[in-house]
């Protein structure tokens, strides 16, 4: 037996009992006569006592234990003269009597403490030293109790999971596939999936009306931050549902996600249509945990000579409160330069502030009568001492840029209130999206998405324009302004299905090319069925008000898609080439 | 609202309530003035009916109903006059008052029913259909609820689930990898897991003391039946433990799972070593549900001029109770011929019975007198009626073709009871191998599985013979004669690795090849630790007596590593495999 407890559980009712621990060294500290060491192992960190008079041999062994050695150390349980309230083993200590080396550790080449000294790559390197960081173990298991939750929840819904395979067939829709050669079906190629999105209808097909699966997806695309080319979803599937079905299943395992890992009791989700989200806040994933809603401002401001706005296809503003006074001319400037970065491309940014002595200050001052500006106040929520920020331009375009502007001030001004969360879903996503360049539509979520059923009979009847406006029964999951997942109900009428390829600029045969085998399989009774999709690796960083995906994934890959421990990618022996029957391109790498 | 109940559910208790179903058509009968119809789901079967004198328009549009259609039937819940007891929902039946076709089917290429008539091939091409059948359906949820009772049980234990990652380093050992062409990282590839094997230390070493997971791992072999190039393990590894921890674990999750999942309680399982497992069995993963255990005689047999026992270097059989009358000459010269075929490859088989009347008929008679033989009755546990199998020659080869004749005989008499389970702890299984064509030791498990504690001074200092006998603390779990999982306790302690490198014939350089990552991480204060890895698909196929995996997976794909329902692998662009940076070595496929 290498240990009887571990080292997070000792407390004062232990007094007096002889335990045994094992762990790493975190630290010790040689005091003369006695020497203190912390052990550490993944529930907590206990000290060690050893005392030169009572047992010089035993504290001479400790005096060389160096930092991240293993051990195993017996002794009693007795209490600690001096507390340490930070700690939940603070109050007691180990007086030990027997101390063996498990294993010795060369110095580790950086600190494992929550605030470690280490830059990223050498942690990506040493990851499993990084590991040790109590920070990142606690995000780890995080993860893990938030996956079994998931389980938990999805079978108290008789949802079956059921696992689809990995080897499967490149298609030329989506993002890039990795590739994996057939030995033995020479020259062929498997993919690995991108999504399950051929085995969700498959399995509804198969009958299994409720499905889902926790799995990895693969992406061969250009590596951003935060983005992994293997990353992992909560996918999920129903039959016989309508969009109301799915949306309180999932809201349900929300809520339940919160309850069990942090305590949080989520009311009720708000719903937003796609228009509102882009009316109200410039985006579709909007980040309720502040106001600072946008309101228009044609009507107000067209026609006062002031030809930016009346240029503008859209004039658009929000209030930000209690700035007027504190925000100096300085502050503007930067916020104005801040806004026209090539990141956000913003031309200008219009501000009127409301002061405390009652006047307006404003850089359309030339334009406006203090009385109109405070007017717009009225219309647009503000109030003495508040500040209107106004952008205006092409509608998508201004709408993106003051999203931007409203996502930093909630941060400057210190609207975001840790552990406070604001769900939201939103609906009614536009079913296609027009594209200029090339001249066609695209579907905005697949193009398998149903449109609303109140929009059918003007799909299958209306002009062009019509199709731009036709709305999808499609939806997102947005918590704190990030996207968390999203689906839709698939059609499942092979005429409306049709008519959806046509819109999209399918040829019978280009349809029969991408989506042959789902098609052929949808005429053996195909069941209204739809699904959504939760990215995993970002619904445990946004649970724990994190932004970075990394540090919840254990091994995750670099901007080169390098796993730095490992070391792979890496080259592989000729005779693996021959197998599979290729040869490198290029052979003099 | 699509249903409001489903197929199987309904009861007695239920009419008159007013419900609406939705389903495939199982079956119709018309019969003139009344049609029956019964509709599926994953839940079961409830039959429906129309009254031509009722609603003879609702009457028609039933009638017109083909296998497979997807419907959807309101009515009311009423007793059947004549009940189907076969059926949880035999009581009733629902009087229909509206029908909505959901959607229509082409006539399936087998029939969906429990026994099918589809062959293999058709089976997996529409698995969809395939999977609409009850028995493959059960199977699919079996698995899914052991994979979540797994779950639950380690989380139980504090196990965390950590998820490795699937694109990794190719590693020269072991089956033959896939590989993945790196696009960002030209004329490198990832290699798909064979197993997390490098990770499970690797956590060990980054403090997650107990960690599991329920994962897809990859070999591309040449595949036999029940072989698939993608499978799905659980693996699991524990730190600070020695043999009796993970085994006392392990024996709790198989508890677990039994009882959850099959209300079988399982008394203790017994431990057998290697070596015993063989002298009794010839097997290293015996089948205990029946006896049958080998008896050596050597001893008893050798020096009565008989030379074809003189020869050998063992002689060994089993006793086959009562059949001394009922198995005819006949019968005996069939089973002689079933050993003596290539798959067995024996010389021939002695047998010995003890007949009724007291005599004994043999065909070693002339060697050994009837006293002599009923001598090895008494010694081997036989009696009158029964009869003795022996067969003689070189030990493993020996011990291996009478495996097979007992397993054979269990079966021909019927000893194997369907829902009966006997699993069994193997232990102590040799540390090495001995390889007499390359001269050189192998690994038996694998190279970082430690000896026995008490074997290790002899592993330091003993000659080259006394290492064909060390023993490792290495272990399989065997229930009903199949290898369920196995795995060992590693080696953490540098000289003792250092040694078994030796002992392998690694140089230094190898090892450091070979296993460079992880020798270097285990400077940093590797702990103890062991883990177990379990046959996830074999395991669903064990509990439920079924001998074939593919039935136990969605997605299977078949001999040659196709999936055939969606037609993988499959040629893919030139584009993309410009963008891996690969050429197909023969470009005319």
């Amino acid at each position: 037996m290498y240990r009887s407890k571990n080292c997070g559980e000792l407390r004062l009712k232990d007094v007096g009992q002889k335990i045994t621990l094992s762990g790493w060294i975190q630290k010790s500290r040689d005091l003369g006569g006695l020497t203190f060491t912390d052990v550490r192992d993944r529930y907590g960190i206990t000290q060690l006592v050893f005392n030169m008079d009572e047992n010089p041999e035993l504290c001479e062994k400790a005096r060389r234990l160096g930092r991240e050695f293993v051990i195993q150390a017996s002794g009693t349980v007795r209490e600690r003269s001096s507390k340490n309230a930070s700690r939940s083993t603070g109050d007691i200590e180990i007086e030990v009597n027997e101390l063996t080396v498990l294993n010795e550790s060369k110095v580790p080449p950086f600190t494992i403490e929550d605030e470690t000294d280490g830059g990223d790559d050498l942690r990506m390197k040493y990851r499993y030293l990084d590991l040790r960081r109590t920070p990142l173990q606690q995000n780890i298991i995080f993860r893990s109790k938030l996956a079994l939750e998931t389980r938990k929840y999805l079978d108290s819904q008789d949802f079956v999971e059921v696992e689809t395979p990995f080897l499967i067939k490149s298609t030329p829709e989506g993002a890039r596939d990795f590739v994996v050669p057939s030995r033995l079906n020479q020259g062929q190629f498997y993919a690995l999936p991108q999504s399950p999105q051929t085995f969700k209808p498959t399995l509804m097909l198969g009958g299994l009306d409720k499905h889902f699966q926790i799995l990895k997806c693969f992406r061969d695309e250009d590596l951003r931050a935060d983005r992994q080319p293997e990353f992992t979803q909560i996918d999920c599937e129903m039959s016989f549902v309508h969009i109301e079905d799915i949306l309180n299943t999932f809201e349900g395992l929300a809520k339940h996600l919160f309850k069990t890992t942090l305590q949080i009791e989520l009311p009720d989700f708000p719903r937003m249509s796609y228009d509102e989200a882009l009316e109200k806040y410039g985006s579709d994933k909007p980040d309720l945990r502040f106001g600072m809603a946008f309101t228009e401002l044609n009507e107000q401001a067209k026609g006062k000579d002031f030809s930016v706005f009346d240029q503008a296809e859209i004039i658009v503003g929000f209030v930000a409160e209690g700035i007027a006074e504190t925000y100096s001319n300085k502050d503007m400037k930067d916020l104005t330069e801040w806004v026209q970065r090539p990141q956000i491309g913003a031309k200008g940014l219009v501000y009127i502030k409301w002061m405390d002595d009652d006047s307006i200050k404003s850089t359309i001052g030339k334009f406006y009568n203090d009385d109109t500006l405070k007017s717009w106040f009225a219309l647009m929520g503000g109030k003495k001492g508040d500040v209107i920020f106004i952008m205006s331009g092409e509608t998508d375009k201004t709408r993106k840029q003051l999203n931007e502007l409203r996502l930093e001030m909630g941060k400057k001004l210190n609207l975001i209130k840790p552990g406070y969360f604001k769900p939201l879903w939103v609906i009614d996503f536009p079913l296609l999206e027009w594209d200029e360049e090339s001249g066609r539509f695209h579907a905005m979520h697949h193009p398998f998405t149903s449109p609303k059923k109140e929009d059918i009979p003007r799909m299958l009847n209306g002009d062009h324009e019509t199709m731009k406006n036709l709305r999808a029964d499609a939806y997102d999951l947005v918590i704190n302004g990030s996207e968390i997942g999203g689906g839709s109900i698939r059609i499942h009428d092979r005429a409306l299905q049709s008519r959806n390829f046509d819109l999209l600029g399918f040829t019978k045969e280009e349809a029969e090319y991408q989506f042959g085998f789902l098609m052929g399989a949808f005429e053996y009774g195909a069941p209204p069925h739809g699904g959504i999709a939760f990215g995993f690796d970002r619904l445990c960083a946004v649970m724990n008000g994190q932004s970075s995906i990394r540090d919840f994934i254990a091994f995750p890959k670099n901007n080169q898609g390098r796993d730095m421990m490992i070391d792979a990618p890496s080259l592989i022996h000729e005779q693996q080439l021959i197998e599979s029957g290729i040869k490198l391109a290029d052979p003099k790498k």
